[in-house]
């Protein structure tokens, strides 16, 4: 629940502190290392990672937050989001305003679906808890779902994708890491529930990257507004480089059309020998 | 040199090409790669450095870039971008408000001076193409600037820092990595040469961390639009995590003096065992 | 409601439509008036009424709205908005996106509370119209948020103010504009039950301009969240002239303390004769 | 020409001032008059006008600046600006976030060309200053800027309009009310010595609403940045109109084609009587 709004007698300021970061003379410490210690030693998620929760990651860890923030990067010019940032650079804003009008677009029905189907897990979770199978208990909050019309929930479903490979990569990925607890499965469950469903025959209700997400988060331990976080940081980079884009090659003023668009990128191509 | 604004005599929208990411239905790739497979083999730093380039970072290139990154990542709850965000977060605007605010509050005199230091080792590189010594150049360049009263130059001197410890590190790794090249020569050139001159004696005035990711972003070969958006991109978790803390800590509507802060967090430590 | 999430098979554009504004070669309607007819005719704050209700404001009302939005212009640089704008633009960024990051410092516990305010005043409606008088209705309320600590209530109190000189203006516009009615009514009901309540003898919870203005927005008829945002456009002004002053008055980079800031400008003075 | 960038040797806040409003308990001055006094007296234009300038306009200067806030508070769906905070609004992001978007696509090719226009005619005027006609002056320039292929010059030419009927429209009240001074006048000679230049024969270069702006704002003396502010603030009811509308009509994260929008509001219909 959030605070309540603060009514003291005097609007003064008061002291307050924070335990991120340390700021001394020629000394940085972030969660208490030294910040020049990490750089060369540990990653830009780890660090990411460290800020967030308040210890760096164990090495598992460290691959599956690296493959999040890697899924999430980008997805195209095809996001609202996105096309908020095009429309703000082709006026002539700098980086700074368009990267700042992308982050904007990552209201509840984009970005933050990740949150609500942390919420839809956890109520899973709980009927577990009262002693239910994870297929009942999947079974049930489906059965529900149906009945109020409420379709596709969030982290299934996918307006490109039938099968989101982003998704089938992340929960892969934590298996391996063995970090397949029971926030993935009950994500699982929740998809197996749906495909059995009679009302849902040929839907397409597959597990989509903000529900790997949420659940890998979850599994994690991560509190939703960490996870929320790490979506919201993930993205930024596509943006960027969406916005750089648009800068070099493109007249400014222009009508954007997300439905007028093409890839004029390299063909598909392996990755290079060796990389890990 | 920005292109002119557009006035075709149709305002229409017309066709147009990305060439960072290609979505079809249940494939992704960015440029080139399929999203799934750079999961779980690359870094998230790596794939950023992907879409700004169009290429993968070589490994040390990728350690790198891993440790620019970092080395931005926060600077606790002093600078303006990040008071901004905090400013923001209080009045119960969500994560991606506060965040949008925080970067916003990256302008010429905070991040920004990484775009003015590439610029002024520019002026030196092309000083050294006309024949001159890197030493001679930078003490024409130092002449100058003491001359105008343009001091600190842009990358040199902090508020808090006499020496920076995140720009002395980046430096040292871009020797290790053998990324020491003109334009980290050159920024070094300029510090010597302010330590040399009459005029600045006893002023601190040594690299910064935007002078030297500036630096390193030049001898990289990156265009300097390149280098300003990973500035931006490298403090986007620290902003985050303030946020987040925020939320956590505080009361709504509190007065932020930013001069009654203090740091509670983990005593300084060291990194655990066999990271790197 | 919020409408549910669209997945269409197809994710293409469609067809759409707006009812503000008509653009065609020399000619611009606003909700069916010619924009340079309405220019020199009526004023600003009635062209913001006409967009966003549709019609043109009867004189009565247009006084009314125009005293609603010179109320909430500003706040000096006490609020946490302002505060978010001055930080960004000290660091050099521009006018946009200091405005933007002031924009966003609206949350739910700063401009965000009329809204609740609203909600309350039609919870006390709600109980009206079921055959209890105002004063019950507002007793009863009272009660409940003593009883569950919700002190103070969305739109009484202030963190300056004993009594908010703007909401007792306001609601005398309203009384002699003949637009008292039913939401005014009950905010001053719940006014004075707060006064008598035994519990809150010797606080401080006087209608704010939050309160009065979600009132009187009630009073016209207006949805909330017109309402809302009738708030803020009224504080761009405000928000835009704080950065001005930034700009030309301080230097960049500086560490902002609320506390630490006072008023220069002129002394009390009284209105040139013959305004209106 | 912005300060320089401050680096005390303490980095600590300092006392700082502002005379724009002063706020103690239950008073608030606005430049020295009390807000509940300005409210029911005078217009939100009238405030917005004494927080910028200083001063309350004269009753002509009031009905001008009216006017030209009236005049660019809406451009329909067509402005990138307002595709951005469609685009953000559709994501499920509120209000604050989507106008705050919007206030971000006003770059120098949108809001920003009345910056630009006024620096075209500074650089006209100051040619008069040296003892040359207006006619001459403008003729001089229109040469280097078809010399240099600078064409359309800011201020001037229009996606949409061949004549921008807010543009003449402007014109005509400032000369109504005895406001067409040299910055207008200038313009002027501007747009006929296009006209005449054989060059630009056939070309539709006519004032446009920002060169209206910027030199009725001239003709007031006010600086450019109170100019640019204005823009700023006038826009900012159109893009929440714009923004509301989005979030009742509808669904959430579609593809927004601008090229696919039409009006559907009220035909053409003419002011009520009476109406000043």
């Amino acid at each position: 629940m959030a605070p309540k709004r603060q009514r003291t007698a005097s609007a003064g300021s008061a002291a307050w502190t924070t335990n991120l970061t340390s700021i001394s003379p020629n000394k940085i410490l972030v969660r208490g290392y030294r910040l020049d210690d990490l750089m060369g030693k540990v990653s830009f998620g780890d660090v990411t990672y460290l800020l967030l929760t308040g210890e760096l990651p164990s090495p598992n860890i460290s691959r599956l937050v690296e493959a999040m923030l890697i899924s999430f990067i980008d997805h195209g010019a095809t996001p609202p989001s996105t096309l908020a940032a095009l429309n703000t650079v082709t006026t002539g804003a700098g980086i700074r305003g368009a990267v700042a009008a992308g982050v904007l677009g990552f209201g509840r029905y984009h970005g933050g679906t990740a949150l609500a189907c942390r919420a839809l897990l956890d109520k899973g979770l709980d009927i577990v808890r009262s002693g239910r199978s994870m297929a009942d208990a999947a079974a049930q909050l489906v059965q529900q779902l149906v009945d109020t019309d409420d379709l596709p929930p969030p982290g299934f479903g996918h307006r490109y994708h039938t099968i989101d490979p982003r998704a089938t990569r992340l929960l892969q990925i934590a298996y391996e890491l063995e970090a397949d607890h029971n926030y993935t499965q009950m994500l699982r469950a929740l998809e197996t529930a749906m495909t059995r469903h009679e009302a849902l025959k040929g839907q397409q209700l597959g597990v989509n990257i903000d529900g790997a997400i949420s659940a890998v988060c979850g599994n994690l331990g991560l509190p939703p507004d960490v996870a929320d976080a790490l979506l919201i940081i993930s993205r930024v980079p596509g943006l960027t480089a969406h916005v750089l884009e648009e800068q070099r090659r493109e007249s400014p003023m222009r009508a954007i059309d997300p439905g007028k668009h093409s890839y004029d990128g390299p063909s598909e191509r392996r990755l290079p020998e060796g990389r890990k």
